[in-house]
């Protein structure tokens, strides 16, 4: 398409361009978190000169991270500000699906209640057939419930993988592409070079945590951090390396709709980027740098 | 082609049609289990309004369920009733593949013996030449060997994930469209659409185990339970996650001949989807539902 | 593409084709291992009666196996004898990618030092953006570290998965066919039908270990070797399964980038076939045979 042909994977966002903010947030501390979601239809840019109209929840997609312990409940009050039906459903609680995941009307709301019983990084996003259409076009964010007693670290990111299939430009994605499994790009929290030009930062010697979420709609994910080694990796509920391990790990690898976090302490100063070692996926977007500083 | 084109994958499976039962057999007493497996060429639904020509083991795609302990024997007497050379490779053994899995001619019949050493959902099929169009076409089922002091649960049921690739109506399946990864459809236990409309059944509170086999030919799988979470997860051959651990899961990530088995309560009456979280494959068949009544 | 459309994928590689080594070094006894790494152009069969042109390190692809315990440094001396820019990166060790990592022009040379301190299967690849053309066309190896007190076995292979993306005879790969992740081939080091030909040997009841790296450049891989049964699975520095475990595996779930060993008793004389399970890859080369004679 035209616009798929015109990216270019080597350019800075454009003006005005705000990177999202990969930083992980803190853990609340009440055990009862609330929080407004709205769906929005906004037009955003994704690559260097490339705009789409996308579905997302509150403004940005990847939408918000959200963050508790095992044991905390969650509240959420969907409100459905777009145009067409939408709905939610949240992979960190377990619930019948019929109340709470139904779709609503546009102006409609509801609420969605969990319980965290269970850590990991869970996967939300809309409920609303063809779920490939509601995630592909926007509708996905992550979960983060502690495992107990996780140690803190110097630095610690959220990355959630995705795809993008471009329709023309501020309109919405391509269900073509997407039921034929062709991506435009595979990009980290929502733009293609948001972190190779903002870089994530660090300084020498810190111990960094990437949680990273494959949110889809298709495709798989293999995280890797140019430079780095990965002495800690979680995956999908399941420590696998603990730092006193022997073993080290230079891929964390994901299924649609896995997570998990790997760390690594970044040795000295200098510039690390991180991709999807897909490589055909790294080529198109799923790529960024972390800017490591001397300490 | 004309038959992928007119795929419903919201359309129920046509008048007549049993959907495959997923219920998981009983492990049996004894410790030799002797069964015929016949080569049967058959025509059957695959989607609504879509047969197809497929080659069975027994009948169906996917094959008999066979179930055992470790340290259990098999004996299994193949014929190979169709009008092609076929075979059989048990991953559940091990052996020298040159006599058991040699291609025998319509007509003539061997015997396959094996061993169980070893626990796991382990993949048979079809042992000839070429074999991704002797999967693609149905020749793959699964065997259940299971984890010393396995504990019971209250539902059991066995999911096995493949594609179809179409051909003509009554025809077997198109080698090109494997060959270059087309599918026209995923699907679990053989149709697109049977456990949308013929629901796996549940209780509240129950404890349901899943034995999921990804039998390809070539397409990985991310199983997931919409509403649900995975409190264990066992994958070839290792428990991952046990329902004291404080993590949990919301996929079980398998590539092509990997098998596992996950285990959720569903907490409250109602019906919960489960699919191939690889959204592509969701909206073309990968999907289901388990219908939970109250308790 | 022509030269695609011609693999015979049962064919004998051609007069004077060498097979790949797959027999693994012996870990040298110093703590200090230097190796002169050279980049080079060269042409060679890559699959019967199919010339390309490879890039690769030290005339082969993959490159050299480099082995170690845990704590030894490596120093590499990278000289690029090609016409382009290339360079080097280690997964083996952890740095700043800024100055190792760097891409020289053609007659320079760079020296990349790194001490191990985790054990693994770890890529190498040539750092050199593109780098999906860069490691379709060849340039790409392994480095083992080895877990401590991993035991000896009766025989030790290393396999490197890789897809190959035709150009025209003894040109380079096809860019536009990796970036539309249409390979024409995937192979274990580096040739279509090396060991259907020329076989891996063992004798019965040997201990066979089988290092597997997926090189990529993007598609994933599920190692299993017909008619045996993995007793020990070890994945990205993890121990996933030992012999006194009751479950078995019958795949090695790999991404690109990813490594590990498995270790399989074969358990009487034949030919035992390796693949990988993912059908499509198997049909078009990911295979190859275990010949074992008796004892
Ligand atoms: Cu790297
Ligand atoms: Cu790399
Ligand atoms: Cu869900
Ligand atoms: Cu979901
Ligand atoms: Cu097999
Ligand atoms: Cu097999
Ligand atoms: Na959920
Ligand atoms: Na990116
Ligand atoms: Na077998
Ligand atoms: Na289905
Ligand atoms: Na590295
Ligand atoms: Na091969
Ligand atoms: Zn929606
Ligand atoms: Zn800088
Ligand atoms: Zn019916
Ligand atoms: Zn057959
Ligand atoms: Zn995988
Ligand atoms: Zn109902
Ligand atoms: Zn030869
Ligand atoms: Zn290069
Ligand atoms: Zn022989």
């Amino acid at each position: 398409s035209p616009q798929a042909a015109r990216i270019d994977f080597m350019a800075a966002p454009g003006p005005g361009f705000q990177a999202h903010d990969a930083t992980a947030p803190v853990p609340p501390t009440g055990r009862v978190h609330r929080l407004d979601l709205r769906v929005q239809e906004v037009q955003r840019e994704v690559a260097p000169g490339v705009r789409q109209q996308l579905w997302t929840f509150n403004g940005t997609a990847p939408g918000p991270v959200l963050r508790g312990r095992v044991g905390d409940t969650f509240e959420i009050t969907l409100s459905n500000d777009g145009s067409v039906d939408h709905g939610v459903d949240f992979h960190a609680g377990a619930l019948a699906p019929d109340g709470p995941m139904r779709p609503i009307e546009p102006g409609e709301r509801l609420t969605y209640r969990f319980t965290a019983t269970k850590a990991g990084i869970w996967m939300y996003h809309c409920s609303t057939m063809p779920m490939l259409l509601h995630i592909g076009n926007g509708m996905y964010g992550a979960v983060i419930i502690d495992p107990p007693g996780l140690a803190p670290v110097d630095r610690e990111y959220v990355l959630v993988q995705s795809e993008l299939y471009l329709g023309p430009p501020d309109e919405p994605g391509d269900l073509a592409k997407m039921q034929a499994e062709r991506p435009d790009a595979v990009v980290f929290n929502g733009h293609a070079t948001q972190y190779a030009h903002h870089a994530l930062t660090a300084r020498a010697g810190d111990r960094v945590r990437f949680w990273v979420l494959d949110a889809g709609p298709s495709r798989s994910s293999s995280f890797h951090v140019v430079g780095g080694q990965f002495d800690t990796v979680y995956a999908e509920g399941r420590w696998l390396l603990r730092p006193a391990d022997p073993g080290g790990a230079q891929v964390l690898q994901l299924h649609p709709a896995g997570g998990g976090f790997v760390e690594t302490v970044l040795p000295e100063a200098g510039h690390y980027p991180f991709v999807s070692h897909a490589m055909v996926d790294a080529e198109r977007g799923a790529r960024g740098v972390i800017e490591v500083s001397a300490r």
